[in-house]
């Protein structure tokens, strides 16, 4: 069971949880705005991140604020009753055949 | 091999690619700044169809502009030598032993 | 009369002109998302300007993007039926009296 | 002296404060960083409560959204030596003349 799985069903159990015993909880609990918020203020710490980042180097401050972001948006797709693998399954339609020609699966 | 995987080696191949070639290979070619403008537009539009999205149905174009976002984010981490499985394997320390305290993870 | 007035004004002009004969015509006529994404992509873009900024020398290119953000924003505020001179009597009101307590004002 | 003037003025005052007085003060002392994951907090913000406005009726949380993006951009902007007059020049610059033909100003 991979990585996005076991988050999936962490976050889908999370949705019986206490808000106050779980950081996921609390933000269902806060409703959509609050999800997005962490969504917009994650999208602009990974630019940040990524501004600031050596190619040269190891990027753990990048590699931490592009999780965060991923969790959140994970955390927002439970939330409406969506699933991360409905995105895998697309990417993998758009990319996974020949894996190639990811210009014409975009603009078709 | 999974479509994480899969996309991870189709972005790398694209660093050899010419830019008028491949939609990818042309925004390596365009620069970082170009990436992150992709990032922040998609992070927009993610914003955008959640607030549109109906829980009780299926949300297509949330879906794809996830895709859309993570997709992006995949090729900044590439452009920036680093990879989509430092970011899983990151969730997988913070979320991955139990499963089950993300809300302590995060804060330590 | 001040440039935000005339702006304003201009802006309201637009709400009767033909979408194909101006820009912020075709964006009232594209609809609140489409001016919600060029809100996003230019904040995005006067980040990415200021990252790149020299505070040391003219930073046009930073001021043009901050000039897009402030106007796209007014767009949309003209587009939802307020104004701009509402923000702007919002934060007279925080900050116009003594000019100088501006932490208070924003914390109670 | 309108209010964009009075407001430079105080931000401008700020640069000489202790950073546990006021709230720009902390600012500029955090650092540019900081600074601008203020700035796409709050157009995040004014994104969501664009959303939620009702084009009907008098909408303060948007007024209020749109006032804490313009701020932190000024606030941007001092840190940077810039000014918001430049933006407002810029502005003028593009629409003062005939006021009417932002299209072209905009493409050219």
């Amino acid at each position: 069971m991979d990585i996005i799985d076991k988050l999936t069903e962490t976050l889908k159990q999370r949705q019986q949880a206490e808000p106050d015993g779980s950081y996921v909880a609390s933000l269902y609990a806060a409703g959509l705005n609050k999800i997005l918020e962490k969504v917009g203020e994650e999208a602009t710490e990974v630019i940040l991140a990524a501004k600031d980042a050596d190619p040269a180097a190891d990027n753990p401050e990048l590699i931490g604020e592009v999780a965060d972001l991923w969790f959140h948006t994970m955390v927002m797709l439970i939330h409406l009753n969506s699933t991360p693998t409905e995105v895998l399954n697309l990417l993998d339609k758009r990319f996974g055949v020949s894996g190639l020609d990811e210009k014409r699966s975009r603009t078709s």
